[in-house]
């Protein structure tokens, strides 16, 4: 079959592999119909994922038909239309019954990084019980591509960790992909304001057609003094990173307000400072995650309800003899405008 | 009236001052029958408090009889026992209304910092119905007195904000008077272990008695292995920061594990490093907060019900007139194995 | 001035009376600039509240202008633009603290019950820093009067105690003023399906413009039957009754499914059946609640960003003068096709 | 094998039966070294449950050594020590997800009632991986039986949805062996009041041993004056409904206070008056549950932490060949004093 090659640092390739096959009674194959290139995959490339070998198939979304299903599967059968989780859970470890499926024991964010990924035609999902989510036929499955990981990221670590509730103010700082995904999915929760930062007007312009109230360069405005005006003195009830460096980690210590959230989505590759001397009497509260898919089945509900609309987040499409340009689209987003770019396998 | 007066960086004296008055119809005199000194006490005297300006009475805690009440004051009247609170609250800005009375807008910390404290023979409470509490004539007044502050500070910023509950691993990083404040409230939730670590084996020893399950001496003991081989290698759920300096709250980085949570008490001067390159994926939670002090009727009934002793935090007692005395043993705790000292006014 | 007085069962007119004064340095009076009538107030006339003595001055609900601050009233002054909540609180007592304002130990219920209400040119308004809130100038008072009583009630009785969540499916049995503001406010939360069930086709044609994705008329469809074809013969995650009567909240035992709620919203005169021999063992929660308008300032939020729209719920409009022609069309409803109707004083 | 068989209402007889044998590559074979007779059982003896067949083995408590695994069990081998969960939980159907076991789509509690028991020398345990709990070898195997069923009963739905904190009060209505587990697990969260009411002066003065602080007679004491005389006339803060009858329902109508919950843990074979005429007003939550064993973990840390003792719970000791005599002292438990008897086998 065709699969996307990680060959080392900056180098890929589209090339020919066997076809994956069942390794337990709990694995399921499926065949990809549709998967999509992350920022993590860009990460990868450049050789920040240590755990990643060189010679793995990338990528950890897509959605797709069951080929075939081990003996322990129960909930799936051949010819089920699926859609592929990024975290893989094995549902019975002491964190998957906590809901931390990221820290599964015998899972986690494995898949295009430990194990081979969906960037290929077909794919072995371990724990196919717990990692799969049967879809209707006839489906969006564009939109539903995008429930792998990014919906459930921008929704998990920024909208719930954030504690968005009606009236809260909240601001975002990052209005690329996973920034947008945390401002469609925090309108769950008729917040007043959803104030985006970014550098890039294009980005910032989707924003407001995706339903920001307000939006600011931060290359160009006072951004702070703006958001306190916009809270009447006080700051922003959540802070939602989503970029991964110390700039914006240290702009959402200047935004939050007391009582307030910073909610990390970013991936960070450095520490950052804490400014303690300020924040400690505040009563504010950080936190981190790596998305644990939990909320997959109820994001699945929003969008068969019509109130979660996930194909705007798609701007191009490839199919996957093309993945290359797709990478090439992706990483060069600043000129392209892209966001999520589709892969039909 | 006798009140222990600040007079700048290093400088304070037992003085002769005029009685307080009403200024207000929602205030009330409270005369002080016991009050104690903080470690913030210490703090405004090495000149780190600028909000505190010289001429200041000192003191935040305080138990006392109510001497008169203004025409606003509902709850009380002149002759009931009370409890001060350390924090005052008007019961109805924005931030009282959620609970953040350390936040309140004509209120918080103010007693003993922005206006002048309990350290005297008399008190003016503003907002006396909101910022004090009533209780039982012939309760122990000493041990009442830990209620004032440091038990409601070691509740709800280290055992409520770290979410501790049955079964639960924590850490808790300071064995001081706040440290072990946190320590006896742990308690109300049956956690599996409470690890102390402090470098002052009196004080390991006090916590041991006090309670702890486990007691390290950072000074001496691997402290990041042994607590990861008391937990299976995965850190503790909270871990509790009661020191106020860099290196603790690394250290409290280190003993967290996923899905844990950091909870600072300290009171911090410089900002610290977060290891967000390591964290941004692990689940974690941190939180700070300068105590509210809504927990403090419930903690009443704790100590009514004898769930709660906090008759064991008082080390020392001193009349009023040797408050200088008083001062002394509790600057040198390392010498004078001094926890609280209480005075007697 | 003129006011609407109760003068037993059955019985009202509108009468010239004196103007309130001042009696608590807590104490405001003001004058009313809109008022409404409640589902409650046609219960007093019916003699169903033993606690309204004949004499009274009915009415819960209004905005107007601060005409008079006691001495102890803090947040407002005369000339401020305030809303009035249905609810008196003195923002002090045990319950007050948790947040219970209903069931405030000097306030609670007791405007236009225990004490004269807002029907009236002017009123007295007890705990006025905790009862009334600030409202911009030039605010639409006609919506505002529905922050009252109706919206901070079918939010909190029906959508928080109902724990409406993005995706979930909910059932609203009563549309009604106060089902129909469940339902604007329970849309705060993106639930999957709001189902609403009446006997009157006109609110159901209201029902859906208000956003209900489904409704039935329990006079003509099998209810049941077609909420579990909806649900996947699960049932409901939120089962909210409206109505008060038995027969409602039996229907609700029959909609809710395993793991789910039913919030009580409706007044009930009797006693119902609770088919524990079937729900013991299904995971359900029953709520009951009397309003505590803890939520109003968030909803003041929301309606400022335009999240919520009350003056939906306005049907008509009378001056004071014709206050007895607005009870006449509030309470003759079903042909009228009144859902609120606003008096201007 | 030795087993004890169900053969109709009234019938029972330890019989020889074949070894149960794997049916799926979930299953897992256990050697039984403990199990205990519930209450459960002796309703199935008398006909009450219609889902259990004739023929049926019963049982659904115990502890053991695996004897043989499924190809697809994950955690478990031959020779580890195990406790058996009364519920089967797949891990992986949308009830599990959710922390319901108890409503698991392939699962629930179907042992000894849909599928043969523990009250046999094996017993075949479905989806193994989620129903088994491994425990030390060495432990103390009685207590640990106690960890089945009857005290994450207690624990989730009388404690935890009772909502127990530091500093409440609260009332247990029955004290055989499910309120005791209630009672011994209440105490994790150090309420300020214990109430025990029963009928059984034994029980009540077992009920003191274990941590009542209180404890009454309904035959003979004036049970609702008292707890309103205990509870400063409020009501306690959670009444906890562990008999299964309408008057102990009715009773905990009378005990609950404002904001308070009725957390029911009782079997109900009919319905029961709900007084909404009186409650809908008064802020309260009712909560039925049928056990899902999700605490189970968290439970075996507090045992082994010595935070809770179960052994206390164990009067009786027989071994397998002697189970009719286990029945029938725990079927005269007023006579014979026995709160859990252990089969040995």
């Amino acid at each position: 079959m065709k699969a996307l090659v990680y060959h080392g640092p900056g180098q890929k390739s589209l090339d020919e592999r066997p076809k994956p096959v069942l390794q337990a009674p709990t694995d399921a194959i499926v065949r990809i119909t549709r998967t999509t290139i992350c920022g993590t995959d860009l990460h990868i490339l450049k050789g920040d994922v240590s755990s990643c070998a060189p010679g793995r198939i990338l990528g950890h979304e897509g959605v797709g038909i069951v080929e075939e299903a081990g003996s322990a599967v129960g909930r799936f059968r051949p010819g089920d239309h699926v859609l592929i989780s990024c975290i893989t859970s094995c549902g019975r470890c002491d964190y998957c019954r906590r809901g931390m499926y990221s820290h599964c024991s015998d899972g986690g964010w494995i898949l295009g990084n430990m194990i081979d990924g969906t960037q290929a035609e077909f794919v072995r999902i371990p724990h196919a019980d717990n990692s799969l989510h049967a879809i209707p036929e006839g489906a969006d499955e564009e939109a539903l591509v995008m429930l792998s990981d990014i919906l459930p990221t921008g929704y998990e670590c920024g909208v719930l960790n954030g504690r968005i509730a009606p009236g809260s103010n909240v601001a975002i700082v990052g209005a690329g992909p996973i920034g947008l995904a945390t401002l469609l999915t925090a309108q769950f929760y008729a917040p007043a304001r959803i104030i985006m930062i970014d550098l890039d007007d294009n980005r910032l312009a989707v924003a407001r057609r995706f339903g920001a109230t307000d939006t600011f360069n931060s290359g160009r405005d006072a951004v702070v003094e703006r958001v306190h005006e916009l809270t009447e003195g006080r700051g922003v009830d959540a802070a939602i990173e989503a970029v991964g460096v110390p700039a914006t980690f240290e702009l959402c210590q200047q935004l939050v307000g007391p009582g307030g959230v910073i909610a990390n989505v970013g991936v960070h590759g450095t520490k950052v400072d804490l400014h303690l001397e300020e924040l400690w009497s505040r009563n504010i509260t950080i936190t981190t995650r790596l998305v644990d898919t939990v909320t997959t089945p109820m994001l699945l509900k929003t969008v068969e309800a019509e109130r979660l609309q996930p194909a705007q987040l798609v701007t191009h499409r490839f199919p996957l003899a093309g993945i290359l340009d797709a990478y090439d689209t992706f990483s060069r987003a600043a000129e392209t405008n892209a966001l999520k770019v589709v892969i039909e396998a």
